[in-house]
């Protein structure tokens, strides 16, 4: 299997990504990986040479974290996280990996790769933290703003598919996310999923979770819109880093308590590593022809080789086809038969 | 002025409420008290008589928590929250407040008091916890889902006055909640709402806000749909308790940080009560024909009296007044002049 690495975006570029690659390279032979950049910077960010099941492809342009997304990716064909996304597209990859800019990531997978035939809109899907420490998937996290019912079915069936093929959960707990627990509750667009979601097949629905118990670990797949979805997604990381900030203030306000602060920081570090970052590994964008993994901004090579996991079981797996396949099976389900209510 | 209390909501019910009614009473002979609910259970929460500024109304009717909202109002005519209620419609009271049932108070205004001429939708208006310790007001926060750009301009004026006149800030800077900062991002509505609150001359409107600022003090009233802000709330509580939650259990998993907890405790705690509740004080009830505030359930005396605090000077400011009149000056505003972009 193959993976396009986009080794020019996020915060550590290119050292993190490309350590993570030589890693995996050395312990995997069973994958080959494309690499996208400049490539004195990658050889200097490692040492010794590149192993044998990796091709570096020399580029200097690069997408900006601030580059207007859309513009960025038309008017940027020679930038690393382009020519990966084309290596997928074109059939010399399976999956195409990237740290940076995420609105030009989701660009590229439109734009460069193109939708799922049948395929309304893609869908982001991040993993959030959740207390119990096995996370939650979230779809869609800022892809499609507007989604209306069908996409929140569509959205259901291949966060389904990649929480039982990626994440290994056998039969994955499906939630919507909603303002009230009982069905009919909501604005138009959840009172019309819910019985589309209740009566596909393919879905263990679970019902409507409200926000409240997002991160209790109550469901493993949550679909919403994509503007809800980057709302919590936002919020999230906000009062995750601003309740830290807060706590090592209340620390550090008094000498004895910066004594007891300091005594108590390997328990408080190891509990805000499970909230560092708003999302686990990477995130799946679905619903494109191509695997496309986002991984985090602020990756590091750790969160980095996660993510490239994440990116060889969605290739091993066949991820792409049983979304395309399901997807089908979905739609004529839907047009034969009624919704259930 | 007159406070319409209903007594019987809330987990501390009655005895939250009637303290603080009786405390405020003694204080202020300016503020006259109609309390709605069981005479003897009244009675039997507080030492001595009642002042003589407040009224006793007995009812053994009341709302329960998980009575379904529109049906409990028009089903329990003589319940204490509809009958405080209905004494505001009939001119007997200025503002009812109430730390019952969420959903029955909004119907309570809607259906008892009716709304403001020419408003569509209401709004519900909690102050979020900020980490400057100054709060912002959020709205709506779930009485008015699906809002459209003009509901989000009404519901920008409304919090602009209710947070200058109740809550003592001079020139409110309001935003509008979005997944973007620049104009023009966004789902539909919000790019149809930015250009009407940039152009309408009683804002001081300051732009798109993302939610991850939400809680940092950037602004002093947010707006979004109904459906918006009560995911926001509700996930603003479930991440503040659950983070909390985890926090002890890191201390009390280890003799030694047991005893490093305990001496933290005091500053532990002092923190947590900044966060305790996803809410400061009560919550109005904007657009409807009389003042409404929802005092939060779990309210003690102390916070029952704050929200009774935000009750008088919501009517000791004419705050229903200047709301219509603005509201008058706005669709005027918006029928003459183009919405500039």
């Amino acid at each position: 299997m193959r993976i396009a690495v986009d080794a020019m975006g996020g915060d550590h570029a290119p050292v993190a990504a490309v350590s993570a690659v030589w890693r995996m390279a050395r312990e995997r032979s069973d994958v080959n990986f494309l690499v996208f950049g400049d490539e004195s910077e990658i050889r200097a960010s490692v040492q010794g040479p590149a192993p044998d099941n990796v091709t570096l492809v020399h580029t200097d342009v690069r997408i900006e974290a601030d580059d207007e997304p859309v513009r960025a990716v038309r008017r940027k064909p020679q930038a690393s996280m382009v020519l990966a996304a084309r290596a997928v597209r074109e059939g010399e990859a399976d999956v195409l990996i990237s740290a940076g800019n995420t609105g030009a990531f989701v660009a590229s997978g439109l734009l460069v790769m193109g939708r799922l035939p049948g395929m309304e809109r893609p869908a982001l899907a991040p993993i959030l933290p959740t207390f119990d420490g096995h996370g939650v998937l979230l779809l869609d996290a800022g892809a499609t703003v507007d989604a209306d019912a069908r996409n929140l079915l569509e959205f259901a069936v291949m966060g389904s598919i990649y929480a039982q093929q990626v994440l290994g959960i056998e039969r994955p707990r499906v939630a919507l996310l909603n303002i009230g627990t009982e069905e009919g509750k909501g604005n138009a667009v959840c009172k019309a999923a819910y019985p589309l979601l209740a009566s596909a097949p393919q879905l263990h629905f679970i019902g409507n979770l409200e926000s409240r118990e997002l991160l209790s670990g109550d469901a493993d797949v949550v679909v919403c819109d994509g503007f809800v979805g980057n709302v919590v997604l936002k919020l999230v990381e906000g009062v995750g880093l601003g309740l830290f900030g807060a706590l090592k203030e209340a620390f550090m306000a008094q000498a004895w308590l910066r004594v007891v602060g300091l005594a108590a920081r390997g328990a408080l570090s190891s509990f805000r590593d499970r909230f560092d970052y708003a999302e686990y590994g990477g995130a799946p964008l679905l619903g494109v022809q191509g695997g496309c993994i986002k991984a985090h901004g602020s990756s590091d090579a750790r969160a980095w080789y996660h993510a490239l996991e994440q990116a060889a079981r969605f290739a091993e797996r066949g991820v792409l086809d049983r979304i395309r396949s399901t997807l089908v099976e979905v739609r004529e389900h839907g047009s034969s038969a009624p919704a259930e209510s």
